[in-house]
């Protein structure tokens, strides 16, 4: 069933102890869309300069992204940099120029408005409900959001998410937004905001899923090299929605399938894995899902007992 | 079939955010053979001093463990107090009175040498060696280390563990010992250093086995409340002989069932999961086998998809 993603298209700066690219695709939206094609139809929000290429905008439709969404507005795409550290659990910002995208307000084309279908990637909150507004008929919502956020501008995204299906947050945000240093009762009281849903990324550690009744933990895949974990967690959040998308579950029923969270958990760390094996979205070029599925079955393998 | 563990009992004192303790049972080999003693027979060798309570040996045996080896000799038992950081994931050492332990010599009595399964806790690397050459046909033998020994005792240290079956050992000290930063690598490399079987323990993060035609990885149990952490690594250890030895399994065959060696992992985790429970050895007075088998079930029910 049909996907909208909603969030930034840019273009990144790299440095990670494997070397180095100036200047690459990236944004929340292109690894969320890219990594969510493999499961379903995605349609993309958001907005890109005049100097964003064509053989980048080949990439996502030749995954078969719509692009009907993606404005092109005068100025320069979302430029990011950032600097990672020896073992690459930290990163440094070295730049930021929003450009084209300090003035994002995001609109759905006609087409995109019955979906049933959203992730509301990592902007502001008020624009993530603006978007959401716009839809009609939605199974499922879920999104993202960061530190920056949670911190200035708690009640607008305590708001937002009271409408959501899901929240989709790392360890350290969830501590963040909650209150709470224990992850299990940070998770009980993001429940208590409004998802039914809550899955906390765990970086190298994994992701964890909570609802009221249930909870489910995977560790993360082991990697013998890591070249970029730049988009891993966006790669997450596309394998997990894509998944349940494929599925068409609803999360708001009180009769979903366990197996279908659990697997949908899998398939974003999967995505995730993969992300880290190239440098920004390269692995996506040559990426099958028969590839998906082999690295499915090696989580049941390396978990099961 | 019955286990031979060796290394140190000690009086503790701990500070955590719940409360602290002044003095209370402790030590490597206490840990690791209450948590051995729900699976198999174990026989401990350590040394205590003058001022070892009726009561803490009376504890030992009444979990069948058999005190033989325990040596009581002129002076005080070892002595060690800590200080835990507010999230638990650091301590600091305030004291640390070696006593009776700075002339730890281990004798085996002759009851204990026909013994197949032997655990060697962390004491000096020689020693540990010396111990191991006292037993007559031992089938299993895996030890522990610590950073001390790694960095001042490398040479007498890799050459105990090359006659070992299987290491176990923390995160930050597999790093250490192998000089990899990669967990899959720094693995390999140990194997190389004659191990068949590596276990690396990751804290809160659970803890994972390597072998050279497979590994298994499990996620931390998720407590509510972690009261104190003493303890919980050698608990995993005594979970993971104990249930080995209680399966009679001999990690030198090729033909090692994989999944005893995955519920080894479980029988460990759910054991250092319930150390944290209460402080010190305290949850150890009323723990049952039933606790285990339920912990142990709920670990599937939040692993399986």
């Amino acid at each position: 069933m049909s996907l909208v993603v909603v969030g930034s298209i840019a273009y990144d700066a790299v440095e990670t102890p494997h070397g180095r690219v100036d200047r690459m695709l990236g944004g929340a939206c292109t690894y969320i869309a890219l990594s969510a094609s493999y499961f379903t139809k995605c349609r993309v929000v958001a907005v890109v300069g005049e100097d964003f290429a064509q053989e980048d905008a080949d990439l996502l439709a030749g995954r078969g992204v719509d692009l009907e969404g993606m404005e092109r507005a005068p100025g320069k795409t979302f430029f990011w940099s950032g600097v990672y550290s020896h073992d690459m659990n930290d990163r440094m910002t070295m730049r930021t120029d929003l450009n084209v995208f300090a003035d994002f307000n995001p609109k759905l084309p006609e087409s995109y408005r019955t979906a049933p279908y959203l992730f509301l990637g990592n902007i502001q909150p008020e624009l993530q409900r603006t978007v959401r507004a716009q839809m009609n008929g939605l199974r499922l919502t879920g999104g993202d959001t960061m530190n920056y956020w949670i911190q200035d501008f708690r009640e607008q995204l305590v708001a937002t998410i009271a409408e959501w299906d899901f929240l989709l947050i790392n360890d350290s945000e969830a501590r963040m937004l909650s209150g709470e240093q224990n992850l299990r009762r940070a998770a009980n009281v993001i429940l208590d905001m409004g998802p039914n849903t809550v899955v906390i990324k765990r970086g190298e550690y994994g992701a964890m899923l909570f609802r009221r009744d249930q909870y489910f933990i995977v560790p993360g895949y082991l990697l013998e090299e890591v070249f970029d974990p730049t988009g891993a967690g966006d790669s997450f959040a596309g394998g997990f929605i894509g998944y349940l998308a494929e599925r068409g579950c609803d999360l708001k029923s009180g009769h979903v399938d366990r197996r279908d969270l659990a697997r949908a958990v899998i398939y974003g760390s999967v995505m995730g894995s993969y992300c880290c094996e190239k440098f920004g979205v390269d692995r996506f070029r040559s990426l099958t899902r028969d590839d998906i599925e082999r690295r499915f079955r090696e989580f049941r393998t390396f978990t099961e007992f």
